[in-house]
């Protein structure tokens, strides 16, 4: 299964009070690299919505959070696809501090395929075959 | 139960390019929620902490996303308190359309008391009684 | 002149570990009063965009900070048009503490009128004469 | 004088509904390089904080917009100091295309020192002359 490994490092802007990561950050580093992921696999999420009118709209996202992320700390989040269904395909993304290895947060976004043909009105709709191939063939 | 109701217009900057709410503007606003609760409760969140050396980490949160938010759309956001554990509060979010009173995203925060006299190892506790009974009172 | 007047509660997703806001929140709030005055004027921004092709875009922005922003503190921002020129537009906000009036932040955004036609490529214009008219005669 | 160079890429998240950067987000990275430029210069923010009670608070900071950034673009934020005062050190950031090597954003920080050993009330001081000569010195 192909495995999208992205790092950063935490700034001052993405802790709270306690200078521990205010937890929204981490959902914005995770659409972040499922987009990232996309395009890993040759599926550049701005041009299928230009181009095919269809995008990977969220369903429902979680995190269970393990241990703080710090100030200046270097992370790792690796991505993968966690499961591929008719309509949807599901990322999974671990947070991981690059020093120790130990996982700081475990998070995963389920994405529905969507015509947004009309941008009012967006509707679900099956993954097409061919990007339905491109999931099950990255390597 | 207690229910904290809180109005906002959504703007600009919380819409991502397909002029849809960004999702993890959802869980900022949920977070500010559980916060407001809390103070309505007669918790202030930030003087337990000064006073008590106690915070209410989070252990998991997650979403379910059922209507996407626009451009300066009223919203309404429901929070109440759905779980009491020894060590943990769960608290329930309903984000809703005001106009339509439709129900646009759930979402959940598991809360855990933690001891943080040492700002660098927090270490989780029992909610102490007097807490316990508040959030129990809350009418 | 007209003068816009929003009220918010700092919450606690706006502090750094310094228990002050973020400095770049105050930017996302003085844009969203940005587009809140031009609907109470008339102008719904993204109808704009979307039956015109026009926006009005960013040239520079600036603030000065005088008073710290903290945790559940009600501020005030009051926005008002500081200057009209042939192609841009300038902002003035000014973040007030509600409970003594002091004046916390001063910022400034001067926006240009912009075709977006083409998306890819903005360019200046003159702001239109009807536009212009409501610009002005806001009471 | 001693230039910090830093590379990101944009994401999704970093986008508004016309698809460029939403402009807090330049005064986000902009804080970041600014700790990271301190870093580098072997002046730890938070350690500073801790056992010396000095922090560099913002007075104002300012951007000039030149180039939109667009939908995973490649940038580099280069950060120098451009001056420094008995009390205060300005910073400037230039955001560039990495393709082109056009400048897309120019951006100040006035930063000042500030006594915070109680976190109620900062008061400005001189920088120390460790300090002052560390920022001197760097090549």
């Amino acid at each position: 299964m192909f495995l999208n490994r992205i790092e950063r490092k935490i700034t001052w802007g993405d802790l709270d009070s306690l200078c521990i990561v205010f937890y929204p950050k981490y959902y914005e580093w995770m659409d972040g690299c499922s987009h990232l992921y996309f395009e890993k696999i040759g599926l550049d999420l701005v041009k299928l919505w230009h181009e095919r009118q269809l995008i990977f709209s969220l369903v429902s996202t979680s995190c269970d959070y393990f241990r703080p992320g710090r100030y200046h700390q270097e992370i790792i989040i690796e991505t993968l696809m966690e499961e591929l269904e008719n309509k949807t395909v599901t990322m999974g993304h671990t947070i991981i501090d690059k020093l120790s290895g130990k996982i700081m947060v475990k998070g995963r976004e389920k994405r529905i395929c969507m015509n947004v043909h009309n941008l009012d009105q967006f509707s679900a709709m099956d993954i097409p075959v061919d990007l339905a191939q491109i999931f099950n063939s990255s390597p």
